[in-house]
């Protein structure tokens, strides 16, 4: 991290941005404007990514601002641009994710500030032997002056391929749903137990991955994952008396999502009754979906009609920084279009030309907001 | 084990029979005929059982023989009578089931007696550890004179009680077929793949199970069980790359049992293909079905009958002594109905009533056999 910080700095320094790191190890690069008290744009992503990850999940946002700076070469806008290179994003080393930008909506409380890594440190102490300073991180918070959030990322999935288009508008970040399934029925003798006198919960359980599937693909946009199974005794010559398994449901809409759920949890109960099992389901995550700004939004798909590329609008299914930052600020994302929807994973890629088509976007986007009156006075105040 | 040998010793030598204890570890008493050379029925069952297991499940074929010897009060038969108590059916130290009656059949091979438990003591050496020769196997085998071998177990399965029957006669032991089938896609974000751009092993996998089901509810007396089911990377928010499953296929003719083996890799192969996925299976287990004799059998039958019961004839799901013993004498079962079908657990059990009728049953059959000079003369030579 220090290592990523000092080359960001090297970068940006030059291009007169005045960099810091805020108490919670967010990179901060602010670029001001051509004249005192203007609103301020922020425009990031995070550094942080996953074990055996790729190269662009996260910090090809921060890059990608750094490039629009210099691109502006010298030139100050009607509005000052922060970069920001969020510090913790994915969760990795605490389980919680978003540490970085939760920190600047003001919302890394102290129960996340104690929250231990697997060596018993905590995020207190993380950041201290990092060499900042935890009670400062109320200074990481945004200021009045913020008007907005633009974040670029990969999309890591394969729509935009799929549809032969480089760059796509963010309307909302999906709502998810996690759960966990237990199927419990009779363990017993694989060979002398006939068909009709089993409680078999693995067979339950594949019934009802079908439904999960089937229901998936009927409704447009949702998404429904059986990622985990675990058969309990789990022996070839066992049937198996408890199955039990997560599901993961997505959608832009939380009303479809929780639809989706309890038609699911209701299958889960039909298929055990018919069949003489029992089904017990538990919520794990039930986090609603978030919608972008819609005038920053529309300013983005002009920007890339501007860029000379077809916009496409979607959902993004994964969580980002900007779900967060937009509790506080208007906030819009651009995705990137990721070859085989491959992501954290070494092979994860992008296109160069993608690349230089959202550059053009974004000083597009820039150029739009400089002379857009409604932007320049609309926004200054932060949401409550 | 030192136990349960001196325990039915101090039962058996005061009946009249000579116990010994043969290298295998197998307890044999024998209770000699009304005269010399005659032939020789072997009844017994196994001493051993499983971890957490009730209190039936092998040694009562074992109590029941003592408990015909007892009833005979004395009175000697014009055949002699062999109880066998087999030290090692269920194969738990050593991971390969039957050692004692492969002994008694001959086939306890080199590799078997170089098998060794987790702690890396050989069979070879624990014969020897109990105090006993392992260059004596080859006098623990069948000698010329053995004519049958019947054996008493619990049906460790739900269909007697279902059909409201003490007894059964049992056919024949099924033959088993067990695979492992992987079932390969792409591992990938639950949240940013659409539904239909993925390659998900689970799904995959969850159909496949349902077709195991229904294909062996259409075939009468198959059963098939996936009982282990594997996902990978098997996190609630990823979709499954691979899904490791178990096939347990079983049916008392070989033919029905490798057509269903046949139709369900097929039937993987199709989903996964329609799906863009792989799949492989590899076969862990073939063995064939057994089949029970037919003259002892016929004469179970009428003996169940002669005792006030109504006889049912069926197939043993799992593996049994008699199983080995049939390759080279003619072998008979008769199931004791089981509460529950419960076996292998604290909960196994067994009426008292039952236990009657399988005693008034033995008797009548050794009393049918005394009278049947087909007995006395058609088998008094091993089988090649």
């Amino acid at each position: 991290m220090r290592d990523v910080h000092r080359e960001i700095t090297n970068w940006l320094e030059p291009l007169g941005a005045s960099v810091t790191i805020d108490a919670a190890g967010n990179l901060r690069g602010l670029y001001s404007a051509d004249k005192a008290n203007t609103p301020r744009l922020l425009i990031g992503s995070h550094l942080d990514t996953v074990p055996n990850a790729g190269a662009f999940d996260g910090i090809l946002g921060v890059v990608l601002a750094v490039a629009l700076l210099r691109a502006l070469d010298g030139r100050r806008l009607p509005f000052a641009i922060e970069i920001v290179g969020f510090s913790d994003e994915e969760g990795v080393r605490f389980a919680v994710p978003f540490i970085g930008s939760r920190a600047v909506v003001g919302r890394l409380e102290e129960e996340l500030l104690n929250s231990q890594d697997a060596t018993g440190i905590s995020v207190r102490q993380a950041i201290e032997n990092f060499g900042l300073n935890p009670a400062e991180i109320v200074h990481a918070r945004l200021t009045d002056d913020v008007c907005g959030y633009l974040e670029f990322h990969i999309e890591q999935g394969p729509v935009l391929e799929k549809l032969g288009l480089p760059l796509a508008v963010v309307d909302a970040i999906a709502g998810q749903s996690r759960l966990e399934f237990t199927f419990t029925g009779r363990a017993n003798h694989a060979g002398t137990t006939p068909m009709d006198m089993r409680f078999d919960a693995v067979a339950a359980a594949a019934e009802w991955i079908t439904a999960v599937e089937r229901e998936a693909r009927a409704v447009a946009g949702l998404v429904a994952t059986v990622g985990s199974f675990a058969a309990r005794p789990g022996a070839s010559n066992v049937i198996a008396g408890e199955a039990r398994l997560s599901l993961d449901v997505r959608h832009r809409e939380d009303a479809i999502r929780h639809r989706a759920v309890e038609k699911l949890t209701e299958e889960a109960r039909q298929i055990s009754q018919r069949r003489g099992l029992s089904v017990h389901s538990a919520t794990r995550l039930n986090q609603p979906a978030v919608a972008m700004d819609s005038f920053l939004s529309d300013h983005a798909e002009q920007a890339i009609r501007n860029a000379g590329c077809k916009p496409y609008h979607m959902a993004s299914g994964a969580g980002h920084d900007a779900m967060i930052l937009a509790e506080k600020v208007p906030a819009a994302m651009i995705f990137l279009r990721t070859p085989g929807g491959i992501s954290h994973d070494p092979a994860e890629s992008v296109a160069v030309e993608d690349v230089e088509k959202a550059i053009s976007s974004g000083l597009q986007l820039l150029h739009q907001l400089s002379s857009s009156s409604e932007f320049l006075t609309r926004t200054r105040t932060v949401r409550a």
